[in-house]
């Protein structure tokens, strides 16, 4: 089932497999979505404009899916699942609305950012207002376990990008440092969905934790691809330009990897680039060169890949099933983004 | 026990309340201290950095006072209002350093807002941890019902906040609009706060619903006193400049009231001046004339009286005790503030 960059590019084994989750979840997901915009509503008028604005723009709905998906794969016919998926999907987007004013970010999923829109200080409390509605959807289900899942997700998300933010063209950022904010800033979210859906589906304690490993592992792999995809992605299908994390001096992996293999003078191309919200076409091009040579995408993917099987390794735990089979497709799928 | 605007200037019943507050919560809130602390800890330095510059201002901690208070009220030896008060100031702290970034301001309690020393991504960031910590202590004391309340409670405070933006230098805004919005942005917390202290408490239902309208009148009194002290406060007992709330465009009682008095001229005068954040003291100085012509300060601090005295009616439904005779005149401190 395992996938490797050389082999990937044609024939991944994960391509469709978003199509077949969107399938395979249609049901609850209905009833996710009708929650979703009920509880954006507000007698204010400008919260349900924000925040349907970027919800309405869409996303994959990844998360909310492996919350029902996970609940299905122990068998669940109970309805917390709904709530913890509309619960993650707020605590989410209140997560990109925040982000999107803490980058300067002018894209969202292929449109103005919010913020474009309606200015920083609305977004950061509609991004307040969604969390609170995150932990209200939370607290109906009377789950004080998964509330507590959640609780702290939403602390750990928030010390991972500060971490990042602190790290902001920091060039002695190691491959640690980075290790510890994305598994921060993303994987905890992904963790927190598959663990809690695997609550509301019954499962017995090793069943949630093979289902909190497979989420966090995944989460990693997600975001190792997404970070080499803003090297060398397509604006289209990435919502956002190419080159947003070298402009705002992120200090994601393919930078680390590029800047501890590179010459002096190597390095000081690069320096002069990150965090140079102007930066050109050409100082974005020397830049990829520099990573091009060490082959650093490649090194990112590779981690990515091997996260993607740490995922799948964790539903080792449990009995076959056509779900099972589903969800290790998706940690490929995760993968054939970068393809 | 009441007090009017023409006898409160000396000998205002509530002048040393806040002082005995502190000392019949003494016990309790030396947890809350502890606890504060501890949750404001990270491995991210950062953020007890920046978490503790702001607490450590100090403030008056009235919210927390008031959950551990109110929980004696009913006589309770538990420890769910240690969990409580450091939660509801949490929540308190969050919206502070969100609210600085939304307001742009320079000054918190008198000292330079946390904003201007670390920037607004990290004031949004630190803002959403404390949040996120806030619902752990919540869940940690297992009581759904408390939870409810502060999760509601955290998302009309985010509507009343995104309301107060949607009216900023909005001439038409009314008196009704400015009751909305005080009530969801400042008096839902107090109300939150003293609820839950009664639950945590002991307290019936009866109980637990005067004490839920005293916080309630008691949150609309303090912002209406902190509306007023905007325009004629001391700088050094505001810890920030009057006229903000003109200078930021903010539509609150005052400026209502004058408007809709205000001759063609003065109304000019008045727009002239909302919003304009670099607005000189003799500008300001022109807009006060108004207020003061039209004694729309008067008025605003009447409606405050009229809320402090709805709040001591609520105790009025309590056995008498001394807590409650000194949470009738904290009510009545809310408006001494004011000379």
């Amino acid at each position: 089932m395992g996938l490797t960059a050389s082999t990937a590019i044609q024939d991944a084994p994960g391509a469709n497999a978003l199509e077949r989750l969107i399938e395979a979840t249609q049901n609850d997901m209905a009833d996710v979505n009708a929650l979703i915009l009920s509880r954006a509503q507000s007698h204010v008028d400008l919260v349900p404009k924000l925040a349907n604005y970027l919800i309405e723009a869409g996303g994959k709905r990844l998360r909310p899916m492996l919350v029902v998906a996970a609940a299905e794969l122990f068998g669940s016919s109970g309805r917390a699942q709904i709530n913890f998926a509309a619960a993650i999907e707020f605590l989410h987007n209140a997560t990109l609305l925040h982000d999107d004013v803490v980058d300067e970010s002018n894209m969202r999923r292929g449109r103005p950012a919010a913020r474009i829109i309606w200015g920083n200080q609305a977004s950061v409390l509609v991004g307040d207002f969604l969390l609170g509605q995150a932990f209200m959807m939370m607290v109906e289900t009377g789950d004080l376990d998964a509330l507590a899942t959640i609780a702290r997700a939403s602390t750990v998300i928030a010390e991972g990008e500060v971490l990042q933010l602190t790290k902001t063209k920091d060039l002695s950022t190691t491959a640690t440092d980075y290790a510890e904010v994305i598994r921060a800033k993303t994987a905890t979210l992904f963790e927190a969905a598959t663990e809690i859906g695997a609550m509301a589906g019954g499962a017995n304690a090793a069943g949630r934790e093979a289902l909190r490993v497979y989420g966090l592992e995944l989460g990693l792999a997600f975001q190792l691809v997404d970070d080499v995809l803003d090297y060398r992605g397509q604006a289209d299908t990435l919502g956002k330009n190419t080159g947003d994390d070298l402009r705002e001096g992120k200090m994601t992996l393919p930078v680390i990897l590029a800047l501890a293999a590179a010459t002096a003078e190597e390095k000081a191309v690069i320096a002069a680039t990150l965090g140079q919200a102007d930066a050109d076409e050409s100082a974005f091009g020397a830049v990829l060169a520099i990573l091009d040579k060490y082959k650093v995408l490649e090194r990112t993917l590779d981690q990515a890949i091997g996260h993607a099987r740490a995922a799948q390794a964790a539903l080792g735990a449990l009995p076959a099933s056509p779900m099972r089979t589903l969800l290790s497709e998706i940690a490929d799928f995760c993968v054939a983004r970068a393809y």
